[in-house]
């Protein structure tokens, strides 16, 4: 099943070339404090199609996507996790500056801010004209079940599907964490692909182009650390909730995007996320 | 004004060594999908005495106290903002790792995840039995409106108050916000002073005991960067959010906790936050 978030909040199921709208079928009343961690991703798992069978499907075309996940509790990242991609960051002053990058065990993962996360309709806006701003084109993992100390061999029942995501990063000396938590530099979409309908999540081909360019082409393949074990890694640290996202890492061939760019972001069995580079924040 | 949440997510004003319940003067129901950023905070500094006259004052004591803020969209952190922090840093190789620590804008701020986030009545749960694991007192800000690229002048206008903040951290080699985020690493409490009630954030004695033994003891004139400064630097990268909580960095004379030792940290106009650290979690 494909399940996107449309039009200021609605949630829809991809049919074709169409989506039905199934906001209905869905709690939409959190109660105040929410638990630190997505409302409404634990209940999209129980969607079932005899629901809305004989509903009018709108034009996808005229749709306005939003990230499928609304409130994710953490944005997580794996900074280098695959091979080509941190053979650039030490070929690149400006990527590694001055550091020397291992393995990603050495580094842990990192958080990008909940306030940075943006859908494809959205624009990135980079947020320092005088600073590179790069394109990462990644697998993104959403949980969907609590999930602490997770075994590898347990891990991949834990996750609720897959969509794409851009980790737009300003290179620098800061962590990680601060370069790519801007406003408007997690991007999730166009939807989410229930795991049911990923046979391997670690074996997908993925790509980024801007402007007509291909820069990223690669497998998930050769991720270093794979979904099951990110899960693993990561659940070790804290506990992994409902919505939470796993950004799994950008493969090589990243550079800076530029006002006016238009980014195509494609992986298999997911489909294409198309997003534009607006004017620079204010 | 002394704000606090308790029992369950009431909210509570102080009065001497009691609370008033004013859970019913807020609006307690949000519409998902949440905006970023915690819903009751903005409703907080409008809070009006006339409103509650009258009414029956619960003693503190027999009162379950929580994080005052429930949501925050954001909780970050300075690293290394007091000098002799820094000096106990690079001469400690476990807590500086081969690393060479300079200023704080050479490695910039990180984030917290919203999933360690616990209040004085919880227990600080060490994740690792084999890993050291420090206890970080600080003063933690509670932004109070949305902030972008404020300048250092205007900064203090967009604080809605004060809290303490311990930011429990495991030592080793990953960035910071992976080892500082574990759940209950993230501890603020007991409650939250409003900014009227604070002269001066950049002018107050903060201490740490552990087991009755001071362990900590500075002043937060000693900041490297102050309050305004942080939040001009912070939302120079990104938008901050009501609710947001900047942890303004450690003073010198960090070191390790063991389950079963009494956390009390003490913040000059804010009061006493008491904690203890429990079992490792399993």
């Amino acid at each position: 099943m494909r399940i996107c978030r449309f039009n200021n909040d609605r949630i829809g199921v991809i049919e074709g070339s169409g989506l039905i709208d199934v906001s209905d079928l869905l709690d939409m009343r959190p109660k105040w404090p929410l638990p630190p961690w997505d409302w409404v991703a634990p209940q999209l798992g129980a969607l079932s199609k005899d629901k809305w069978a004989g509903r009018t499907s709108i034009p996808l075309s005229g749709v306005r996507l939003e990230s499928p996940i609304a409130n994710p509790g953490k944005i997580i990242g794996a900074p280098i996790n695959y091979k080509a991609h941190i053979d650039e960051a030490n070929a690149d002053r400006e990527i590694n500056q001055g550091k020397t990058y291992t393995s990603l065990d050495e580094f842990g993962l990192f958080l990008k801010a909940g306030s940075s996360l943006i859908g494809p309709s959205d624009s990135i806006r980079p947020r320092f004209q005088d600073r590179r701003t790069d394109h990462e084109v990644e697998l993104a993992v959403v949980i969907g079940k609590k999930a602490s100390r997770v075994p590898r061999e347990e891990a991949l029942s834990f996750v609720l599907g897959y969509t794409i995501g851009l980790d737009i990063t300003v290179r620098g000396k800061e962590f990680p964490g601060f370069r790519k938590s801007p406003d408007t530099f997690a991007v999730l979409g166009p939807w989410l692909v229930t795991a049911d309908e990923i046979a391997d999540p670690n074996k997908l081909d993925l790509s980024l182009s801007v402007s007509g360019e291909v820069r990223q082409k690669s497998n998930t393949s050769r991720m270093i650390f794979d979904v099951a074990r990110l899960i693993e890694y990561a659940s070790a640290f804290y506990t992994l909730y409902p919505g939470d996202v796993i950004m799994t890492g950008t493969p090589e061939g990243v550079g800076p995007v530029s006002p006016g760019d238009q980014l195509v972001a494609e992986i298999d069995g997911i489909g294409q996320l198309n997003i534009q580079v607006g004017e620079t924040a204010n």
